[in-house]
C-alpha cells in the first residue's frame, strides 16, 4: 500500500459522519435507491440543473420562482402532494426534461448532500455514472469519502455495493484502511457471480420498493453506465462537471 | 420466510444502536478483539464472574471490595495503570483464574453493553463461543440483536463478521429482514474460504494490534468453539449461562 496516495473511506451512514473528516475532501453522495440515479439520468438528458432539496414545500416554492423548472418528489413511493412528478429516473427523458430545471426533494439523499458542505467538492453517484463517477475520482487526486445516504439512518446493501464497485475500480490510486471500504469491497466480489440487480433483490428497499410496483425502476437503476455523467454541486444546483 | 419467527437484527456500531429496539430482546454484545472474547476464555477456565467497568479507575475500586478479585484492562495495546493484567484470552488459564472474579475494563465493548440495560437478557459473543451462542439464541425462541461493539463507533470486520457467522449458523430460526444482517452474512460467506484470521488480517483492528506484538492473540480470537460457554449478565456480572 502507497501511503503517500490519498486517502479514500466509506461512510456508511449519515448516523455515522461525525467520525469522518470531510474538509478538503471530495464526497460522492450516493442513494442508489433511487435520487443519485434519477440526478445521474435528468443530466444525462439535458437537464440545465437539478436542485436537490429537502422539503416538499421548498420544493413547491422554487418552482414557482424559477421558469422552465419540474417540481418533483415522492414520499412512501408515491409523488408528493404539491409536486408534479416522482422520482423515478425513466421518468426523465430528453424530450421531456431537456432544458429544464429539476427542483428534487428526496429524503436521504439531500439530508446527507447538507451535511458535508465543507467538502471540497461534492458529486452524486449511482451504478447509471459508475466509471464517470471512478475516472474523475481518479483524475482529482485527492483524499475521498464514498457517503452512503442509507434508508433513515439504517445501513443498506445497494449504496454498500455501489461504494464496494468504486472502492474496487479506483483502490490502486487511493490508501484504504478502512474497514467499511473493505466490506464494501468484499459485498461487490461477491454480487459480480450474479447481475447487480440479482444481488440487491434481497435487500430491504428492494422489498419495500417492489411492493409499490417500481421493481422496473430498480432494475434500471441497477445498470452500470446508462448515464455517463459527473453530477457536482455548484452553489445549490448539481450541474454536469466538464 | 416465516415471518412468524422472533426477527433478528444487526447493528453494525454503537452510534446506531438508537435505530434498534432492546427492549425485550436477547442482545449479544460482540467485541471479538478482544474483550468479549476474554470474557469467555476467564469464565470458561473456571473465573466465578466477570464484572465488566467502562473506566479504569472503577476497576481498581471495585478490585479493592471484592475478595479474590483480579483487575485488568488495556489502553493503547498495554496494561492500564493501576491494573494488574491485560486484555488477552491467553493470560487467563484455568490455574490462574479459577474461582477468582475478573473486573474487566475495556472502551467499546463494555460502553455498549451498558447501551442496552433494557434488554430482556445480554449475553456476550466471540469466535471462541460462536456454537454456543448460536445454540442459545434458537433455544430463547426470542428477537435478537446482535451488537458489535465496533472500533471508536467505527464499523469493524471482525465483529461483523462474527454477526455473520450467527446469521448464517440460525437464520432459519429468525425473521431475518435486515440489510445489516444480509451484508454480515455474506461477509461471512466469502470468509469462509480461508480461515476467519486469514480473512481478519487485512482490518484494520488487526493492523493495529498486530504493531503492539498481539497477533498470537488474534490468531486465538479467531480460533471457534475454544471456549464453549455463554456469558450472561446478572446484575452487574457475567456469569456461565446454566
Amino acid at each position: 500500500m502507497d501511503t503517500n496516495l490519498p486517502k479514500l473511506e466509506v461512510c456508511l451512514s449519515p448516523a455515522l459522519l461525525h467520525l469522518y473528516n470531510t474538509k478538503g475532501v471530495v464526497v460522492v453522495i450516493i442513494d442508489v435507491f433511487r435520487a443519485t440515479s434519477t440526478i445521474a439520468a435528468a443530466l444525462h438528458n439535458g437537464a440545465k440543473s437539478v436542485i436537490p432539496v429537502a422539503q416538499v414545500q421548498e420544493c413547491i416554492d422554487l418552482g414557482k420562482q424559477i421558469p422552465d423548472s419540474i417540481t418533483a418528489g415522492e414520499r412512501d413511493g408515491k409523488v408528493a402532494e404539491g409536486l408534479q412528478y416522482g422520482n423515478s429516473p425513466s421518468e426523465y427523458p430528453r424530450s421531456f426534461i431537456e432544458n429544464k430545471t429539476l427542483v428534487l426533494t428526496t429524503t436521504n439523499g439531500t439530508r446527507l448532500l447538507h451535511m458535508v458542505q465543507d467538502a471540497d467538492t461534492i458529486i452524486t453517484g449511482s451504478f447509471l455514472n459508475l466509471s464517470a463517477v471512478c475516472d474523475f475520482l481518479i483524475r482529482q487526486n485527492k483524499p475521498v469519502l464514498l457517503g452512503c445516504a442509507a434508508w433513515k439512518d439504517r445501513f443498506n446493501l445497494e449504496d454498500t455495493l455501489f461504494s464496494g464497485a468504486v472502492v474496487n475500480k479506483v483502490k490502486e490510486h487511493f490508501t484504504i484502511n478502512c474497514d467499511s471500504a473493505r466490506a464494501a469491497n468484499y459485498l461487490y466480489e461477491h454480487a459480480k457471480e450474479s447481475t447487480f440487480i440479482d444481488f440487491l433483490r434481497d435487500s430491504s428497499h428492494y422489498k419495500r420498493l417492489s411492493a409499490y410496483g417500481l421493481s422496473a425502476d430498480m432494475e434500471y437503476c441497477a445498470t452500470p453506465d446508462l448515464h455517463p455523467v459527473v453530477p457536482i454541486l455548484r452553489g445549490n444546483e448539481l450541474v454536469i462537471h466538464q
